[in-house]
């Protein structure tokens, strides 16, 4: 079957012909894949940069891909032959606890796999098959944005996570009992800042998004169905304390150098959470003994967010159906371009870098 | 102005002229009256059943109503003129904790008022004054709908509840980290039922309906689009036991004489929890020892469920918001009616007694 | 070598002794008894009233005994010679989530163990060999009264799960952030109603214990030491509501007739959590419409209690350590008896009845 | 009357007669001072280098200390003439919803006073007036150790925060349900890191201790008493990460250069916990892209720990009364000397300095 070949730790990326019978199969369920998603993890892979990208065992190449979703080929425990559905990509141990339990975000051996990245065999070919445990329905209504689905989970997570945290305030909520009065700064306005933004403004919470120049369109359709504020951080920080104060939580969603950090971490309030997502590749940031006096004493948190699970996905299923109807104009943005998998020459193109304003781009196999 | 009166604890209802002055306010922002539900508590208050009913101090009637959408008249605090709000109908008592934190559902001196039905003028009128702190806002998106999030919040807050309660249990989670395991049997299947059964299958859960007769079309509806079981309870609950077994949920949602309870008890399984949702006004439930034996053995709960506050609006929107792109075809039979408030004769007749087939007649001011 | 032999369900004990070959065995270190604790199940079992108990498949008799302090015979990973350990009674099924991280107090699929109870030999012998895993260190200060260690590990549990039930109270502490001003009544007075006592008191809670009687010796001090209030029952109560109001906490510790259940209810407070414990075995509580609209109307819980395990075992140790400095008199006088292993006759009338004012009996294996 | 007076932010500090008049009265109780404790804050103040301490609105002077026990002299509101009892030193802001519900510890405006630290005279003096709200109770049989829950019951929050942020890792506990697989490095043996490593041994946890140098007599005795381990660090901490692994908790206890972060991250393993305690003075931590990573993609957290509150020191009271049960030798060391208050010079002399091997130095009023 035709699929987009890496082999990672290595550049480099193929279309091509190969053997069903030399790639990882995961159960007993034919998926018929028709949309992958591209992020920036596959890019890493791509260009020879993502250093916890591995071959499969005993193989020379790995099927690039942890995005899909596919139509099932033929009903199996619950699962009807036409149905559309999303694999989670990570897969668990089979060892630890919370792989038993199903969450192997949190597992502890780190003897995991992650399907396209990590000793697993990817979804970026014409079908595998899969068990129900790892596939998520993605309803039909939502076939047009439903590959959001993947990155979303992982903002799921990553939100649940910080309010499972908060829980050590005795009361984090609000006087009338929701959480409309904390203040979130998303620093980092590419797909995860975006999809941070959207979600954190479900959940009630006032946003403000930054980056070092104007919004682009598609950010600023998301401010203003969204309500979310914005600010052009190219003349640093301290304006933004000056004019709104200190923030309850602070994500970075950068992936860009660490030292942004030195620059946030003063806008971060009493009881605040400094949430850390994504993939940074330099830098490096001072921590001195009076930020870590005040860390102390006002009860601060910096905390690592990462890899949404199951349940996850299925949060982000009703988030993706709830924006259709709530932020209708932003959702449509959102897929920012749809290549063939036939169309190599565009489709190795995107793969190796990132478009200007792109929030998500799929491939489409037809 | 024009408002709908009823004289607790005396039955009756009439539609009338009162002097503003007259009337209830709340606050600075001026709201004009759109929409209104009608619901079981009002009918309740209508056919003097309700003993919580209660005249605000010092006065002898009561405007009906604690569903209502209306439309802002002058921009205040967060809100725009045009924006549509919808009021949080009970109000803390200013004294206890956890009214203090905006959570007058666990009030604890239990001198909080309820507008419409306790102590406070209710939103069956032309036009009120209210608080930005209990008002929530109704994206026009869901308009149509919208006015289900005031009887949806109190479903949002005793799911999660019993979630809440659940974490108990060390793993309450499927081995796919998610609640797609657990059986829920929603008994009852009128407007709580209908969205108990809505918001369990949006939290993944599956569900059994149960009544004693066979779907009416919004119920089948619901059963298909959402794929929920039904199960006509007419010849007794053991075949439903031998055939699906035991439950994780069990919710009694029928308002009907009590010793239902007596029937489904059995049903409810290990770490389970029985939700007593609603209020039923006859009968007696005999608990042998037998029974409270198995409920030491087997770490069960029965937990009393009731009203939902401001952060529960919140998610009753993003739940509504989702089901018109998730559930399309059973959100859009949710509202089995609307009445124009000009038409008194046919006002008169829905506020007094409920409709074959109801989920929720709303009342239209023009 | 010796053991005490009960054969389940007939009635029914014997000291006898029995081949080491025919006993069960749990794994490498060997474990010398000191001491067994007995206790009312102990008893149901002896008397043939526990439908509960089963024999060990393929056997025709099981070893009594769940309650035990045994001394390491030689050192075996992180236990030394010499060490007193106590064996963790309740053993997991090995296959649902619960068990598989240790906690078969919550068995989703009932196939526990129970040693000396249910499908397991138990602790009422010479030695056992046991797995490091369902060891408890029992240290040497406080082997006086260790051997309460299980029956204080199972209202461990108890309170542990009741304050998380009450997690869906936005704010159950008190305005000094202490559980203080939260008001426990513990209905029934034998070794369950003490202990429970005692252990809401050291969370800060107010007790009042309730009895038919005036209180015994060893009630009236605990009642001195730990500051706990008492109400005679015999005249009903209706006079403690009068006095003392509502209750945030009932536990139900009689083991009595289940009928009590109707004079206490009506005590329950708001957001309150009726805690059944214990083992009723006769009677039925109608609960009326009335009845149920109030545990609806104000948040209340009913939840059935049981089974500690090993977190419940390691609590129960700090806590008897602490009462031996906090209560010093109340915990000399919880050992009413010690009866040598080698005084057979005294030994079967403990076993089969409870003496006057009985806190625990403890054998002495020497 | 006498007193300790100290003149923030200038160094120095003085016993000297004051006016009754002239000091800070809290409530309606008085309380004769009988000890008490000294700790680095005290120094700080005293050596001019705490930059918080601010004095009382309006006065020229702070009265010092923020530990204490002292007797109660007439009986009021639950508290009799005789008893016992401590100071909770925080006092809350009177507006955030958390010092509404008795937990400035997470003050959320900053505007909490602290008492012999931060706008509130403190306990060196004869006598004070407080209120029932913010005395803790001290059993007499602890009055020997008693002092201590001052500072213990900041460790207790400590703990407790630590353990509420680990309930975002799905199953943190052990197979048995425990958390003695879990491993804490303890860094700094001060009294802090004493405190820490017992408490987190009474909570089941294994610990190591570290320093740069071999352990005192009190640091052994504690270590033998509790089945600690200890780490001389002299030699870097690559060497414990090889023979140990990596840690699930470490606390940064040292109050020393902030640089020694840098050393110990590289232990803190998956889902794991940095809890920095104390207040460095000097030095910065370089956070390099790598480190962040590893943070984001094995679930780190690093958390800054500060405060007890009222529930706290009650816990406190709880685990010193199970240490002189449990750790009957290293709670009689834990007290490392008593100054009395006549003893002016001696005085003087341990609130300047630290001495060699000090716990705890009380100051004792006779």
């Amino acid at each position: 079957m035709k699929a987009i070949i890496v082999k990672p730790p290595n550049a480099g990326v193929q279309v091509k012909d190969v053997d069903e019978k030399k790639l990882d199969s995961y159960g007993k369920i034919k998926i018929r894949t028709i949309y992958n998603g591209i992020c920036g993890t596959d890019r890493e892979i791509v260009n020879g940069k993502l250093t916890l990208s591995t071959l499969p065992k005993g193989k020379d190449f790995l099927v690039l891909g942890h995005e899909a979703i596919g139509v099932v080929e033929e009903s199996y425990h619950g699962f009807s032959q036409g149905d559309l559905v999303m694999p989670v990509n990570r897969r668990g141990c089979g060892i630890c606890r919370n792989c038993l339990v199903g969450r192997p975000d949190f597992c502890e051996t780190g003897e995991f796999g992650e399907a396209g990245i990590h000793k697993m065999d990817g979804f970026m070919r014409e079908w595998w098959y899969d068990d129900p445990k790892y596939l998520v329905k993605i309803p039909k209504s939502i076939e047009d944005i439903g590959i959001l689905a993947q990155p979303l989970a992982d903002i799921e997570k990553s939100i649940e996570e910080i309010l499972e945290v908060q829980k050590r305030v005795p009361v984090w909520t609000c006087d009338d009992g929701t959480l409309n009065c904390r203040k979130v700064l998303v620093v980092g306005t590419g797909p995860i800042g975006v999809l941070f933004t959207l979600l954190f403004r479900t959940y009630g919470l006032e946003v403000w998004m930054a980056n070092r120049r104007e919004p682009t369109e598609v950010e600023q359709t998301v401010i203003e169905e969204t309500k979310t504020n914005y600010y052009n951080s190219s003349n640093g920080y301290d304006k933004l304390k000056d004019s709104v104060g200190k923030f309850d939580v602070i994500i970075d969603a950068t992936g860009a150098d660490v030292n942004i950090l030195g620059n946030v971490i003063p806008l971060l309030g009493r009881n605040g959470v400094l949430g850390l997502f994504g993939f940074s590749t330099s830098g490096s940031v001072p921590l001195d003994y009076k930020t870590l006096q005040e860390i102390v004493h006002t009860n601060k948190t910096i905390i690592g967010l990462v890899n949404g699970q199951k349940p996850h996905f299925q949060q982000a299923v009703v988030h993706l159906a709830s924006w259709k109807t709530l932020y209708p104009k932003a959702a449509k943005m959102l897929i920012t371009k749809t290549v063939s998998i036939n169309d190599e020459k565009e489709l190795l193109k995107v793969l190796r870098e990132k478009e200007h304003g792109e929030i998500k781009i799929r491939i489409l196999w037809e």
